[in-house]
């Protein structure tokens, strides 16, 4: 990136745009719902956005602030192109987890000019912490969206590492705070996937 | 998806988000910056909004609804399920692009609860219509981002095609509109290209 310094700005900006890109090469471990490949971070960020416009209306608050919610889960999981997808079963790999990500947020939300880097950073402080109305339902968007793709898989990533069903009913719960009327069909889903034998009971 | 009669909305809804999974297969020409793989519609998608949140400054209203263009911009390439991406300088594959579409707007948007269907449908015609001035700046996110992808991978998909800077800048144009005020870089990143040799001049 080589613009004049009258565009050291929008220089920094497009930094930014082309260092994000490698999110896209960070993979998570669940499936796509075809069971072809892992998911990456980018298009999980994308599906997750498109939950918030579809299902904003199970927000707790009618007044949810969609825009807010969306910037969040865009940028929820950008620290990973540092510090890496950490499994959410995996005890060890959680315990350094924080440390991994803050330094991974001070360096990449630091590529930009610096009023738009404490912007972004509160964002993703902000759903890391889990207190408003708006970062819970982004968690619980977070949530149900592989638990879809381990129905679809037929119990894709929950069958690799032997999950069971009361792991998966602990790691849905922030849904019952962020997105109560949406707990019902998560209820139903993982008793359905016990059923089908996707998931130990 | 099988829930309760009462929850059918809900079920709808999830199934488009299911349905809408394959978009992260549907590939487009670009290489990802690093040039290790093509890119695909989903986390395309991803990567323009984080782009409107970046660089809404930019656009030529400082009232631009901002979620309303990184709606436009999630759902924009959701036909690609059915449509598939065309190569935007394959002429005979463009003939018959519009009527592909429409046909895959029908089915997808027509999952969704009537009055949300129409919702996204009017989103994305809007996209396509490039009429209104969000729709503008959106389409010129949509040019910028791939002359990104070309420029760090010394040229990518134009090496690949043999494509022109003539080429090149007719495809920027609508940046000049949609996006004015980063029009002079993308003018310098197209110019810095061709000395680079990256570019046919």
């Amino acid at each position: 990136m080589d613009f004049e310094v009258k565009n050291s700005r929008l220089a920094q900006q497009m930094q930014f745009i082309v260092e994000i890109d490698k999110l896209k090469q960070v993979l998570r471990q669940t499936l796509l719902m075809d069971a072809s490949r892992q998911e990456n971070s980018a298009e999980h960020s994308w599906h997750l956005a498109m939950m918030a416009i579809l299902l904003a209306e199970y927000a707790p608050s009618p007044n949810i602030d969609v825009l807010h919610v969306i910037k969040m889960l865009l940028i929820h999981d950008l620290v990973e192109i540092d510090a890496g997808d950490t499994f959410c079963y995996d005890v060890q790999g959680n315990l350094d987890k924080a440390l991994r990500e803050i330094q991974a947020a001070d360096r990449i939300f630091g590529l930009l000019p610096e009023e738009q880097g404490t912007q972004l950073r509160c964002l993703w402080e902000e759903f890391e912490a889990q207190e408003t109305v708006a970062a819970k339902f982004a968690a619980a968007l977070d949530r149900i969206q592989p638990l879809l793709h381990n129905q679809q898989t037929q119990g894709g990533t929950w069958r690799i590492h032997g999950i069971t069903r009361k792991q998966v009913l602990q790691r849905m719960y922030p849904v019952k705070d962020g997105a109560p009327d949406i707990w019902p069909a998560v209820e139903k889903i993982v008793e359905d996937c016990v059923l089908a034998g996707y998931l130990a009971p």
